[in-house]
């Protein structure tokens, strides 16, 4: 396990629940997605997603996912991304799942 | 929303998947559970959790949820915890619902 931190290291993340408005192809990395997500802000975010290989387009579309929304944006092979969606993956990598609410949730709903 | 963080902020932070093994009401703090969470290592860890107004026990046992793994131990009223489980919340607080993965994954998986 990781070195200890205090709790006010996890209180500079922000982390929030967000939908996902839409899913296309990255024009230039087959691995990754570009997902339009509302995070409950005036406009949605762009934010690219390594989800390529785990799920289709159906399978994200519309669901409720958890980003961290505070990240500096960067820029991944063209696209600039404003936040990143949480997923778990087991050790050898063979399942990997976004992370949910357990029900559903107004977007931007702040996790604690 | 908050300041922008770089990525190695958020790496800071230790995230997995957990099973709660047991549920059970804490002693002195009647909105705490004192769960027994199953977090892939040799030993089921303590982690003290504020559902108790949000869920009933049979609503979190045998449930997987995602937790802070590598916060310092904290003493709340009397119990030490070792982590937090995260829950989004929207702004009245009306709506509480923990994290889960997509698909039920192996203890331990971290998040990335």
């Amino acid at each position: 396990m990781s070195e200890k931190i205090p709790f006010t290291d996890f209180q500079k993340l922000d982390l929030r629940v967000g939908t996902i408005l839409e899913v296309e192809n990255h024009p230039k990395a087959d691995k990754l997605y570009v997902l339009k997500v509302d995070l409950g802000e005036p406009i949605a975010r762009i934010i690219v997603a390594g989800l390529r290989t785990h799920y289709t387009h159906e399978a994200l579309k519309g669901k409720q996912a958890i980003f961290v929304a505070n990240l500096e944006p960067v820029n991944l092979r063209g696209v600039e991304s404003n936040g990143m969606i949480l997923a778990a993956s087991n050790e050898g990598k063979s399942k990997v799942f976004f992370l949910k609410p357990e029900k559903q949730i107004e977007p931007g709903s702040k996790i604690h």
